[in-house]
């Protein structure tokens, strides 16, 4: 792609996809941008000049077709196919996010689970066995897997960072309450809820 | 607070507030902005305008003392003290959150966790027993609560909040896939993994 999307604006397009899947199911065909922008409080012109960056996707008076829209914003997202994905540590963490059911309508399925733990290894967890975590780099290169997402403790974040990058994985998902150098070429997204926790803690009194 | 400080600057707090508590763990006494910057990936310059909005907290060329930055981030995030929150949804999610050893050093304690399931209700989950959902409006007046986590299935998730609010609930941290409407005096921080997975997708190839 010639035109490089900004991340704030890259991280609506889910929220659309989103609202749009609810829109489907529970029947409309059709959805304006000021509809949207009610469901998920967003301003309609922003909506609007968000997808008009990926060329003319609705009519005027008419709004966006909703199942044109869907199938349009998992082109751009790429999850139009089903991403295959690791996940780092089989704590209650790594666990819950690995019997985890919503992530395939999504676009994503986890393949196997990886720990350093004798006591982790070879347990069951959802459909998978846990893996020791030594098999990593053979694991990532022989079934392609670009998706990593990281389940373990800070103070082993960014070692185990470095082993995955060189294993080949190009995106990560970071639940280690740490910021995390990226190496060149790699993403990295990052979810701690104590950081959201203390947003809303701000607010009270 | 006489002025209102923008969403994007309060999230950026308890970042600041996470790398300062790593380096005064690793012994360090002062930091710089450009030190934390690094750390952080955020430009020097932004921290300072940041920190700026509380008052003369650092000393030019030496930086901000570590110890004293820390105590005035969490007294600006309200987190001197530790808030009593609940959990709703005795799931993977909602009972790891409860497991969950990294929250008391960041200023919250999950106090009761909740289901409507009578299978799940008695459970034990880590110190604490899973209560009957119907018994929620009681335990938050009683126990004074304001902090809610909500770990339950997108379809459920606007009725509960409406009884959350209800019983008195004033800050909720949502995990449900879905864009909820926060009525007037109550904050919403949302955590879906999916949209974090379909942004590092975006970026890939």
């Amino acid at each position: 792609m010639a035109i490089q999307i900004p991340h704030i604006i890259v991280g609506r397009l889910p929220l659309y996809l989103r609202a749009l899947n609810r829109l489907q199911k529970d029947g409309y065909e059709y959805a304006s941008s000021h509809e949207l922008g009610k469901l998920l409080d967003i301003s309609a012109a922003q909506i609007r000049k968000d997808l008009s960056h990926f060329g003319e996707l609705g009519k005027r008076g008419i709004g966006y077709e909703i199942e044109f829209l869907i199938c349009k914003l998992n082109q751009i997202l790429n999850t139009d196919n089903v991403w295959k994905m690791i996940v780092i540590g089989a704590g209650d963490l790594g666990s819950g996010l690995t019997r985890y059911k919503g992530f395939l309508h999504r676009g994503f399925q986890v393949s196997a689970i990886f720990d350093i733990d004798p006591q982790k290894i070879g347990k069951k967890i959802g459909d998978l066995i846990a893996k020791d975590i030594r098999d990593l780099e053979e694991y990532v290169k022989t079934n392609n897997i670009q998706i990593a997402v990281l389940a373990i403790p800070a103070e082993y974040a960014q070692d185990v960072i470095d082993d995955l990058v060189n294993a080949g994985i190009t995106a990560i998902l970071n639940y280690a309450p740490i910021y995390l150098k990226a190496p060149q070429g790699v993403q990295i997204e990052h979810i701690d809820p104590s950081v959201h926790l203390q947003i809303l803690s701000y607010f009270l009194k």
